[in-house]
């Protein structure tokens, strides 16, 4: 089964790069942070607002990320960023991410962890990894199949 | 030879936190980023911007990076982070960052390779990895010594 | 004459909000600053790469801004930011800017005056106004006469 | 009466910074932000979390700020911002900034209007100014005598 990844362009700003004139390298965290958001948006069909509602979650703080950086960028540049779900875990989910530079180059290669967070139940000002819904990975492994234009025997 | 940590103390402000009541975890990357630039002003003795002057550089970019979240902060903590070189390449070297909660407990563990970078001859757009100079990895070396106790034989 | 503003949509992502859950009020500056961008780039038909080369200029610092915020905005909602040349001076300029809610009332109100800057001459470390060039603000009357459909005689 | 301002000192860093190397203004207002809660934690003797729980409140978002940007800086320079709490209105309050670059020239001047929010008592979605309680308006005026000698007669 091909993994479809979900697809955005970015516009490089003036404010995204520092004195050297390319992206500051937080930013580009900051653009993979939204990038995970929208994936989600997108598979379940609602806004990251809705999703926290349904499901009872504060969000999905990361738990461990790394990234290569093999072209910089600068502002005035378009990149795209391909994301796709690598694997559900129990409590936690895995996402790549590649940024594509202007010409089609590999620029960022980046990858990352995150829990699937609820408020804990003994203690309202910490956080605890809870089980992830079955709806919510049925709807990623539908997505894929819908994608991909595999319809079933 | 026991290698010194440069350690600050960072307090976590409301504007790095996110609607979770947690720091965007980018903004860790941009307190690592400070961290890095301190430590090397602190054992060359100068700014950044002289830093820059100097050695003909733009900086050092970041190469690769990965961060592992152990415990969340919120606004009002006082974090101490914790970074030590951990090696000299040809061009290009290694930090490590330890993130220390308000009581003392790992909060984030982080390792990040620079390259040494100036603006490619051939190319004013493009940069370029150069060779370390020798004073730089010197003055690391003499800053242990200095700060571990060692003199020598 | 009706001056027509530049129009562009901006999603707010959960990493512009704070633990209240709203935009954190500096992300608004950046979003505009954005849109000045993308105003002079879309009026000059230039990228702002190409428009800090061609003029020799080092950008357009702010001088002085002031917004007035009616409706908070939060992570999900998507909102339309207008802006618009109010005026050319000899070396700076202005431009308003106003951000429409979901629901298309009037979120923020915002105008800022930037000077158009080179290099100082004499010291390179510092910068300077310089005149706006003539082809500069002839492109905005002419970009304005079009959009509202004005030929002249 | 004099009103004492609060004093910080903050370090301009590179990320602060945008490729014409001086400081990208939206960071003014993080900078800003960070003041005028270290001036309330600092009065009222408690932290921003410890205060939003004390009150009931959710921030105190802003309602109008402007300011001006008379000398730009750049990183590695060490800035004082001064600020003080210039008026309390019944569910508002006006605070002033100072940004005193390296040599104590002024740099930026910039006032804002926040409001004293809680949670909308119709809708829990929406936010609402509520009036500043009188212990919180007396410990500033508490600590200007302190600060300026005052002991009364």
């Amino acid at each position: 089964m091909t993994v479809m990844p979900f697809r955005r362009q970015v516009t490089i700003e003036w404010g995204d790069c520092d004195p050297a004139g390319i992206v500051h390298y937080p930013r580009y965290f900051a653009m993979f942070d939204v990038s995970t958001a929208h994936l989600f948006q997108v598979v379940l069909g609602c806004s990251k607002r809705e999703m926290l509602r349904r499901y009872d979650i504060i969000g999905f703080p990361m738990v461990e990320t790394r990234a290569s950086f093999f072209i910089p960028s600068k502002f005035g540049d378009t990149v795209t960023i391909e994301s796709y779900l690598k694997a559900f875990n129990r409590s936690s989910f895995e996402v790549s991410h590649r940024l594509l530079v202007t010409d089609g180059r590999l620029g960022i290669e980046a990858s990352e962890t995150r829990v699937w967070a609820g408020i804990h139940p003994d203690d309202h000002e910490r956080i605890k990894g809870r089980a992830i819904p079955a709806e919510v990975v049925a709807a990623f492994a539908e997505n894929n199949k819908t994608q991909t234009g595999e319809s079933g025997p």
